[in-house]
Formats: structure tokens, sequence, C-alpha cells
């Protein structure tokens, strides 16, 4: 199993070949006295809309112990992430990056229905092998 | 600096000094082919709504390296038991057990705020020492 940092590049280079430009590696935000930092930052121009979209990509490689473990961090990542981008950059939207295989041993269960339903999560669902980006939910 | 457990006895005795009867010690709930577990279940007969009012009870020690880190477990524990729990017995009420320096500290803080609002949180606050109930919120 790749480490956490192959996870990272895969991240980045499946979504520069989608189109997008990284534009923070990783995405700082300072709420009150505390910092936080979100994975990547990443911009796209989309022709049809003559506007730039901005993201925000929190990228989980769900390689710990207990997956029950890591969908609680990463419900909770999403819903502080998701809080302090509402508030200071509310025109980037946030996503989590997981593999394909975890989309769906885990998010397909209830419990990962759960999750996603009650943190309003976006999911982005990429092949690591291929380093492409396969779905974007919703 | 007490160990985790020691909260979770202080928490125990607080609630059964504010007039609850503990009836799970974990409560284990049941989805898919997961099982969660959160630290305790609880009652107690409220004699103006002649009704049992059931809560579960998740405590947080915040003992942790890094207090972002620990609001983020709390807050991705929260939503998915909040979210098991409206499955499975939607009678009962999810609260979060903090002691009230943690409260005080990381709560009012913007980034606790965030946690609290995006998670809609419920805190019981505790005096560990005294093991008292300060505070339900809301």
């Amino acid at each position: 199993m790749p480490a956490r940092d192959t996870y990272h590049n895969q991240v980045r280079k499946a979504l520069i070949n989608d189109g997008w430009t990284i534009t923070h590696d990783p995405l700082r935000l300072e709420v009150g006295t505390k910092d936080v930092y979100i994975d990547l930052g990443a911009e796209r121009l989309i022709a049809a809309e003559k506007a730039e979209r901005k993201i925000a990509v929190e990228i989980k490689s769900f390689i710990g112990q207990s997956d029950v473990q890591d969908l609680k961090e990463a419900a909770g990542q999403y819903v502080i992430y998701d809080g302090v981008l509402e508030e200071l950059e509310p025109e980037r939207k946030l996503y989590l990056a997981v593999r394909q295989d975890v989309y769906q041993d885990l998010f397909a269960e209830p419990l990962g229905q759960i999750a996603v339903r009650k943190s309003g999560m976006r999911l982005v669902v990429f092949d690591s092998e291929k380093e492409a980006i396969l779905r974007w939910i919703p």
C-alpha cells in the first residue's frame, strides 16, 4: 500500500491531467488564532461559464488500522474545512479525494452514506494507477 | 493531565449526580457491516413531561498534541454518531461532553464555533474536579 504522500502526488497529477491548475499546495487558512491546511487548492477556466472555478481538495488515503476511524477523521476535516471556506473563500468548493476502491467499499456502505449525508461531503474519485479523475460527486 | 479513562469516569459520575441513570457503557450500534460505539447511554425521567429522556454521550478529553486535530476528530465522531442515532434511535439525543476549560478555550474560538455550527453539535460542559454537569448547550 503506497504511503500518504504517494496519493497526494497522484491526486495532484490527476487534477492537472483533468485540466486544473494547482494554485496552493497546501492551501493555508487562518481562523482566529488557529491555522488550518487543506491539501490542495486548484483553479480551472470553465469556458462555457466564462468563469474561473476554484476548488480545495483534501486527500484521504484510508490506510489506517480502522476504516471507521478513517471515516470519522474524514468527516471531521470536511465539516470544519467547509465551514472555514464558507467564511473566508465562499466561492471555493471543497472536495474530499478518495480512491475508487475506497469509494466502492466504504462509501457505498450504510455508514459511509451516513457520513456523506451528515457532513454534506463532495467527493472526487480518482484512479491511483492511471492518475485520472473518475467522478465528481455531486 | 488525567488520562482518557479518568474523564470517562468523571462524566459518568457527573451524569449520575445530575439525576441520570447510565444504561449503556458503551452504547453499541450496528450499521450495515460496521459497529460504532458511543461512550455512554443514559436515561432520566422528566417529571414535567411525564416522559423518559434518552441521551448518548461521547466524551472528548482534548489531551492530544493538537487541539485543531482533536476538534476535527470530535466533529467527525459527532456527525457520524448523530446520523447513526437518527436512523436507529431517533428519540435519543447525542451530546459531546467537554471540560469547562476546553469549552472556554477552544469552543469560544472562531474555529470551535465553526465546528459546532457545521456539525450541529450539542455540548454538555462538565467540571472534572467536582464531577458535576455545568451546562447543556443548547
